[in-house]
């Protein structure tokens, strides 16, 4: 009994794992978009590698944005992850979709990073999408586990922090798509939004630990 | 007594979690495949970005087909893993085969990748062995972990489970082999085959459910 | 009680997972800066491939320190969650950041490995502000970690072990500071220091060692 | 006293799992050394996606020994943890040592795949010495692990088990040395030794357990 407990517990644990190991990988390949700038024989002044460097300030940029956005969803994964107790098909499946959205992240990153200093809809577009994505999957994981059908979790029997956590949820594209609308009035302003997107979930974060502080007893994230 | 249990749980955790992390860098490595567009000066309007990423397009179907091919495989690992409770150096290098046709799936999917649209039989080809390879070496490992001789496993003592668990790892080379064989008859039909697959597994899993429930209990996938 | 507890265990267990995946991803990939050298035709002699080999040692010097920079930080990072009890928001947070700065090494470390030999200031003030970053957030780290305000860990009561491993933090930041400030005044000389950091490490070692033994007790590292 | 067993079976755990990775990440790293062959326009027929192809069967021989090298050494690396129950920083330095080797073997497998065809005595010489490396710091491992005044093992305490195992971890460096002192003989007769290599094992587990199967008792590898 308490083996067949265990096995069960390692395989939640192991999916947790994979999840982590594609995430890990996902952010880290960010940074094999940024070659080192070549700068060649007899211009190799401090100067002339400073200038080498300065024109891969938009990917860097492109870099931090795309670090912070995986790096956002794999808090949010890991907290998912501490309700989820039991495992079904539907769950794994779901999460595959998740981290088939995460996969793709580096791509569009990329491409984002490599256009938007030109002022370009098409690739702040696709990234959008892929953000959005991932919101919505996210949403929907929240869905398949909180719902007691499935009986996949423990912990999340509060109406209100269920609903807290699927509003968390959409927030992020809830903002990028805000982003992408306004992007097609004026891109520069469109480049001011995603930056707000923290002052957005800080705001909501202390909304509810206001007005439902009884749903975080217990609950460390 | 205990101490020992721990050790061994642990280093069948480590094999599981070995294969995990190579299934997941081989998931992730499908989209370094798939380079950033490069869309040069004066041309760089949102037409042209946009018809430079539709070029990308049978990339990103080679990507799909891909990335839930490997998925699916890490499913089955997944699920053939919630049975093992020891191992043995025979189930050790069967593990390291099938792990080394994982490995090979970002060559073999870029390739596919790159020609499929050519409507090219012999990466088709490459691309089914790899596929085919992996299933064989699934089937070889259910073989080895349910045989009651070597002592691996916990909870297969059911024939019926251990022969539809079997059969499911059959279904995909045999999908994609008929598909290889359609192929030299007329190549665009062969490329419906695969997406039949899913149809296949559904079919065979739900005949089992039907005639087969008891094999069921205590199983969640 | 006894299974939230394991979930609490199993949610601090996945932080340090992720960041060892990050880890391994960051010091696995700084071997893909170095390709293969290609040397053709004719000359296809063994003296022309040991020369083009020879012309590779200064990014083989450049691999070594990476490594052993990264390797440094993580041996530092397995110590740090040795206390790690509990998690916060704030720490899952600041960890990201450490994680940041890590996944930057590759890029940093290989555009030093690149122009070292040139005796670059620009190149070498990049990969030294990297490392110091890297320090800093694990001084940071350290500071959460042990504040007993924030309830995240267990055996740090002993402020003379807090205090060594907050020092020990920042020797590896400041060392390479140092040769940074030495390199304006002669490039070939602050490349000497660097090697002495481990002498520096081992001699505060030693003098916490030796003048407050009773720290070390049930200290493994 | 419980909860401090834990997490020291934890901090054990973290380096092998750390451990982990960077050997998946280096085998899986083997293909991306393989790259997709370019074949254009008019000429793409069967025929010649077939040859371009055929050219790469020198690379896909390099990537199989490459993958069986690192997955023998990986076999080693989880055989050695099955007898870790505590750790030293001496431990986690020369495990660091270890993975320096493996990090480095991408490379030397690809520049070995790269000339070995041209019978290049140098490329093989770089590959043969980064294998040896690696099978002499399994050596010291065990003499590390296996030395009772470390006090970091259980279950080694039969000096028979343990010279078997540091002799088997002596061999692959044996076999691969062999090899390259008789390629300044023959350098095609020195092709067919690493292929000896398993045979060999195979004699020398066959006659440990012939002669010492005492010490196999409760030794699942």
């Amino acid at each position: 009994m308490l083996n067949h407990d265990l096995k069960k517990e390692f395989q939640v644990e192991r999916i947790a794992f994979f999840s982590d190991a594609v995430f890990a990988i996902a952010i880290t390949l960010l940074i094999i978009e940024i070659k080192v700038p070549e700068v060649h024989g007899e211009h190799l002044t401090n100067g002339a590698v400073a200038r080498a460097l300065g024109h891969l300030i938009p990917k860097f940029i492109g870099f931090i944005v795309g670090f912070f956005v995986i790096g956002l969803y794999w808090v949010h994964h890991h907290l998912l992850f501490k309700y989820v107790e039991h495992y079904s098909p539907k769950l794994i499946w779901n999460n595959l979709l998740l981290l088939f959205s995460i996969v793709l992240m580096p791509f569009s990153s990329a491409f984002y990073s490599e256009y938007w200093i030109y002022l370009n809809n098409v690739s702040l577009g696709f990234y959008v999408i892929n953000i959005s994505l991932t919101g919505f999957l996210h949403y929907r994981l929240w869905c398949i586990v909180s719902n007691p059908k499935n009986k996949l979790s423990r912990g999340l029997e509060n109406p209100h922090l269920v609903s807290y956590y699927k509003m968390r949820a959409l927030v992020t594209p809830f903002v990028f798509l805000m982003c992408f609308a306004v992007s097609f009035i004026s891109l520069p302003l469109a480049y001011w939004i995603p930056g707000t997107i923290f002052i957005y979930m800080m705001f909501i974060a202390k909304y509810y630990r206001k007005h439902h502080p009884e749903i975080f007893v217990n609950s460390t994230t």
